[in-house]
């Protein structure tokens, strides 16, 4: 299938490009830009270009919309923009994206293939809905993604109650989001907007399909979020009370995690590895950014405290849309 | 009074002999440290060393034992000798130590001026107890220091439950104690004994003395310590639930906690300040590091959220025992 | 005398205000800044102004040009507006100026009080030529006011020629000059104009003033400027050919230099200070940053090499036009 | 081949075990190291073992000496047990190390294959003279193999001089070689014998083998030596004199230096990629660490300056011994 990638010289949109080159099913023919970078060639723009797309001529996003001639669209465009654009491309188009413009539209999934595929069946009410022959699936939050994967491991123990406390990687602000000046030997804890995406979008997720649109997951959750001086890899210290469970159940409950196995996704990796101490410097790049590490576990009595680590551009944003397309494919919504 | 300070070319004990340099009641008369140091120049040993005490000859802990003619002893030590060294002295001798070595001792005090001096009584059970002249106070661990000062603000609501994920600065593992190669763009959630020490030493501190021994406080506490990539300055997320206070209740409880103001310590400064976002390398030197910064308030109904940051090596260590000597000055333990 | 600073609330005007609060001399009466600060508050728009002039109303620069009604201009505005705003304030005031734009000028000084004093004659032949009663006196760019430090203790061995690598801190690229993602674990050997002053810059330093000009100074040098994940303080490598000199006629040279120690300047510090291993964190605020510190010198036979490191906003900005000033009022220049 | 790595958990040991997996030439069939890893599993020692390595068993080194059974050793040994060890096995076996015990030693080279591969022919002498049946091979200091690759694309030139600043990173100084206090926001330039070795090994690496020894280099080269708050890479400022060459000539001889391209060993790459900023996070995995990357060339009249970055553990260190030890295969040296 033909892919396009809009805002493909960003952190996200170049992660999307890394991760789709070679891709078995999906070709990127199009990287679509601002206007500025427009008519050159994309190794000129973005140093670590795969070779394949080094001499591709770069399109413009004005020019992509008078005729996208693509079968898929991957955005990774600012929120400030995307909401419009993704509107007029799903008209006709699948869109996946990880802009939060369309997040929390009752009719729009915030999809992790590993924690609620059951999700992607409001593609069928989108389209009913809003007269689209497309439809845009979402990724969720950096963080969020790499929360919910560790929580969807405990789903079965009832979880009611969460304190997450997130120590958040610098390129989670985009290339030039945070001066070094302000981060040097610091820890910055505010990140405008984070914590309500993390409370929302995780009880979203981890909530129950209920015809027409998502009930959201009934635990309370309290984020508390902080940028830390690393390069790539949020980490998160997370508290969390359960119905049920004792200690070894819940390890159990990490260590074999593997819901979807079996499906034969292209990118699919074991989502979640328990090691000892997660670091983000050493764990980021396992199963190529895909499989966030969880350890640290620690607890009784429905009481239990953890760290999950993983990499906030692919687990946390381009990763798991290619994911989300790669099972939107698999099941029949793309044809 | 005459003051001698062990461990003297460590972290902490450099940190002592910079906030007694220039002080009104006491005067450093001996610097100790290992054989490998004594006979040695001060100057020599630390780079930034006052210029008063350049010049001053290190003392060997063997020979200082022999013969200690000083009125107050300050312990920098490692835990592993502390034990057997403060017991020897305190037989004639106060001693201020930021050694967790008798801290979990019943009839020892772990003292912060500003949330519990009433355990300073504790003094008195010891002399009886143990027969000795002289007696031993101790500060807590880095993170407890810092954590309760912000909990004392909040005791009046009715503490019921504290989660608290700590980011703590490189400084707090010792001179040599982390390879830059370890923590560089890293987070290491790991830091042995540190999270028992927190959650233990707080219900202590924030507890009640009951004749004899204090009875700890009685709020489920649950730690997770982590390191980060920060020279100095520990920063702690926060989520406490309390039996009663609306948002605003709390942020005028922590805007006006100044409990000793009226005491005249020299070295004494307003113990909490309120700032919108608490960053270690931008409020750690506040009131020259016995200030710890409150900011990120959030919560309702019980339930809230902040983050505390503070100097590890002064109000988490050195700065506090210079505060409980002064103290027990003022109050007459010194005579 | 009664001040304005102009650029009060960038990285160099800070320093500026920190520098010149309870002066002796001089008292700031204007912060100017650019109209999106005017009318607000110099504490809301700085975290750590001194006590002092938090409460001052910052004015707007168009509003302080059409009365400046001072003394003394210090100016840390960008040289992109400076050349303009400095030829009209000139026309009646003394400027002392951080900004590169007249830097090159035949008849305006680039003014280290230590290395070139004599230059400040240039003074009046700005008076005649081009009719003000005011000046303009700059000080050079960072690096190079740190490097002509330690050369000026070198002019009498006779320089012949001068490599130079520079190890440049985060903060000369201004606030939000550098983004956390390019510099954090990285060397980033580009800085752009920054070898051609260094170049130029030292030599008319130490050039000899030849009337109504300054005659360069002769020796050949190269600099290669990088830019290292350090927050204040730049480190350079020197290599030197000197015309004569033995290894312990340098060291001593260096050991010696105290141009001024005489002149009673309030803000002096010795300018040099030798040590064995020169580090930009350690000793950066050597002599409140007027000191910079050499170490590391071999050689013989009149080829050697040393290591200088020094405060780039102090001794290479703020610090070197305040004490520019001071020198100024010393000799008689301003009245 | 059947290979046996020497010192295989330190930091220079895991890279060559990396840098072996999966060769064609090479099977490692031996784990080497000190007593206290014996018998443990390489995956138990090691997090990120290549997963073929995992299982091995670690032998210890007195166990190895007493029974080699190994056909290459590839040796990453601290210096100080080397030379015995060494010389114990270059009796009956071909010793690749990056140990510089016997660098200096006449009879023995210091090899970069795209350097001096004719150096190579000093087997024979050794065997001649020693009565060995192997022979020793080393590699250069890490910042000397950088360097010496990008001079050997200038030889051509006539060098005449070399001023050398360089920025080393970290893990130059091994695991636990640097304390995250001394290095974090400084920089210290001062690495105990360094610049000797960079002084001395480059001209003796550049030098002309006379029969049965090598005759260094004539040029005069000075190093200052500076380590710099980067993990990986070392970057360093050259200043070189040549004899003749345009700008553009040197230029054109970075360009096309690829003096092994036909030559067809396994693990080479192009040894020196010309960049217009080259930075050490960007490009220390180019050519999978064996690519050192110039840039920043300016200058003229036999007078230049330029950056070189290089990957300090491969290029510098194992990826080095392994292509020497590929040259001797393809060269016929080992049987």
């Amino acid at each position: 299938m033909r892919v396009a990638v809009l805002g493909a010289t960003g952190m996200v949109g170049r992660t999307f490009v890394r991760l789709l080159a070679g891709h078995p099913w999906f070709r990127v023919e199009k990287l679509v830009a601002s206007e500025r970078s427009a008519g050159r060639k994309y190794g000129e723009l973005v140093d670590d270009s795969p070779e394949e797309f080094r001499d591709v001529e770069v399109t413009s996003l004005p020019e992509f919309l008078r005729d996208p001639d693509v079968d898929i669209v991957f955005n990774a465009l600012p929120a400030s923009i995307s909401r419009e654009v993704e509107g007029e491309l799903a008209q006709s188009l699948p869109v996946f994206t990880n802009a939060r413009s369309h997040r929390y539209d009752p009719d729009v999934p915030i999809l992790v293939p590993e924690v609620n595929l059951e999700h992607l069946e409001l593609i069928e009410v989108q389209r009913e809905r809003r007269g689209w022959e497309g439809f845009i699936v979402t990724n969720p939050n950096c963080s969020t993604a790499i929360l919910t994967v560790s929580l969807a491991a405990l789903r079965g123990f009832g979880i009611r109650e969460v304190k997450v406390a997130t120590m958040q990687a610098i390129s989670g602000a985009g290339y030039s989001g945070l001066s070094a000046l302000a981060i040097q030997d610091n820890v910055i804890p505010s990140i405008p907007g984070e914590e309500w995406k993390i409370e929302n979008e995780s009880r979203k997720i981890l909530g129950e399909l209920d015809g027409v649109e998502v009930k959201p997951a009934e635990f309370r959750i309290s984020a508390m979020a902080t940028r830390v001086p690393v390069l790539h890899g949020h980490t998160e210290a997370v508290f969390v009370k359960l119905e049920e469970g004792s200690l070894e159940e819940v390890r159990e409950a990490f260590e074999s995690f593997d819901p979807l196995g079996e499906l034969g996704l292209p990118s699919y990796e074991r989502p979640l590895v328990y090691s000892d101490v997660p670091q983000p410097r050493l764990h980021r790049d396992r199963g190529r950014g895909l499989t966030v590490t969880v350890g640290r576990l620690e607890g009784s009595s429905g009481s239990f405290k953890y760290v999950v680590t993983g990499h906030n551009l692919v687990r946390g944003a381009a990763g798991g849309s290619v994911l989300n397309a790669e099972l939107a494919y698999k099941l029949g919504y793309l044809k």
